[in-house]
């Protein structure tokens, strides 16, 4: 359904032209969904932690992306691809019902090239304590329903100039199973049930990263979700419950092929006893102001875009 | 008036306990703060931007630091010290009075081994449109008003756990001169006048970074501006008036000793006539906390301190 080329996008870069009242228009449309978001994390009594993003320890993430560390007094550093192993630590460390963060992430990508995937990007990172995937998803359900209400009121002239329509969702959101969707469309079956869908819905039960909890009741499936928009937008938001088990985590590692070493820094907490049982996700900010804004190209939502396999001109 | 050593920092560090219900006042304070920086900036019509990491240009800042930087597809892409040059672009580009950016900054400091350095932290960065260091002066003074009473009377709990009292601050702010502190104080007049001072005041006219704005009337002399908070906590927001023409740039870059060609990507713009007059400076967040929670060291406003010299645990 949605299909450009990168060229398209650094044609609209700012180095060409003077003011261009399209982007800020979309930069209204983030400020309100950014509002939005901490008015209702607010009210959740989350508390907000600012992001970090040099560590020993990262995201391994599900697909190949190149190395980004720095070396600083003999100690390699890598650039965060996530938040994932710092806010569990957190969420354990606080006696709070949770905890938030906008954290950029850098992903130097080897083979998405996409219109929604960007080299950096901002993530909305939550993490709830003790909380099951369920609440976590109902919740995440009414963000998106103010968030959505939000925008489509306080913008209406910026959305109408954007030609976007905002749909309000209709709640509870419709949940598939990964795998019935493998078999109903086979393997690209994210993008077909995105296009055919026309309100946000859920995908359950993916194989990915260590540390999304496994059923320990039905090995092999995971209690883990991805939010999704509809019209062929895709990925919203992605997260899971947590496995925080010295143990488990462990050999969840070494399934997946990666070294436990790797991860000591985090690993040395869950031997410690200082993980706890969670639930999260993140939530890609541009891909919110791509769908809010319907753009075609993510690179659009930004001033600055890192757009994968292309020059980074500012 | 401050002083500790690294090691307390290390002994309050997460690895090493459970729950420390320190951190969540400390961040409850954070967050409120946070909450009043974007509902002011929100009141004021700046339109929020998101941060950028990478880029092949950067703040060449007053001090020194490592190089940090990495590379994809042959392109070596710095990690950036802060939003200035990109703050400049984003506020010519866009028809709004300013913009404001919640960026994590990366600073891998060489020689600064202080209480309230840190190798990354976050910092609130706003630019205004053609406005003028008065104009910004006042807003930021607002600011600042807001974040404090907002602190004092939502956390009050917090704050006395703490040990913290806040004093709301009285308006207008003194200014100070650098060169007349110079002069009465000597080299470490910073510290001096920050010990003394019972209350925010600023300092004025630094020679320093080539984008900030020198009177045209009186070369040598400059139109910007630090923020200290009092108490001995120094700097808590550094700024100025900009310059943006090309020839003055090139000039001003040359009579630092850099080479104008390290900023190609930024004086293109300039070259087109694509920057504008503006004002802004950029508020240090961990600084804020650390101020209003009154800590010792700038690491204990975060679970993850990353202070220079001092090995990263996670």
């Amino acid at each position: 359904v949605i299909n450009v080329t990168t060229e398209s996008v650094l044609k609209s870069s700012t180095s060409t032209r003077k003011t261009d009242s399209k982007y800020l228009d979309i930069f209204r449309v983030q400020t309100e969904a950014l509002l939005a978001i901490h008015d209702f994390l607010y009210r959740e009594e989350l508390v907000q932690l600012m992001p970090v993003l040099l560590s020993p320890v990262t995201d391994p993430l599900n697909h190949p992306v190149y190395d980004a560390a720095i070396n600083y007094k003999d100690q390699e550093l890598q650039l965060t691809k996530s938040m994932i192993l710092h806010k569990q630590v957190a969420v354990a460390a606080l006696d709070a019902r949770g905890i938030y963060i906008v954290s950029p992430n850098i992903r130097l990508e080897k083979d998405l090239h996409s219109n929604r995937h960007l080299l950096e990007f901002s993530q909305l990172d939550i993490e709830l304590k003790k909380t099951s995937a369920n609440e976590f998803m109902s919740m995440m359900e009414s963000l998106m329903a103010c968030i959505f209400r939000r925008v489509k009121i306080v913008c209406s002239e910026e959305l109408e100039r954007l030609g976007s329509e905002i749909h309000l969702p209709k709640r509870p959101f419709k949940i598939y199973s990964s795998l019935s969707l493998l078999e109903e469309f086979g393997e690209g079956y994210e993008s077909e049930i995105s296009n055919l869908e026309k309100d946000l819905f859920w995908i359950t039960d993916f194989n990915r990263e260590f540390y999304d909890r496994e059923d320990p009741d039905e090995r092999g499936h995971y209690i883990n979700y991805d939010l999704f928009y509809p019209e062929g937008y895709q990925e919203a938001l992605s997260g899971g419950e947590r496995d925080y088990e010295y143990e488990v985590l462990v050999r969840k590692i070494r399934e997946r092929g990666q070294n436990p070493s790797d991860f000591d820094a985090y690993l040395d907490y869950a031997k410690k006893g200082l993980l706890c049982p969670s639930a999260g996700g993140g939530l890609g900010i541009e891909r919110l102001v791509r769908f809010l804004t319907k753009r075609i190209h993510i690179g659009e939502t930004t001033l600055f875009p890192r757009v994968p396999d292309t020059k980074i001109l500012m």
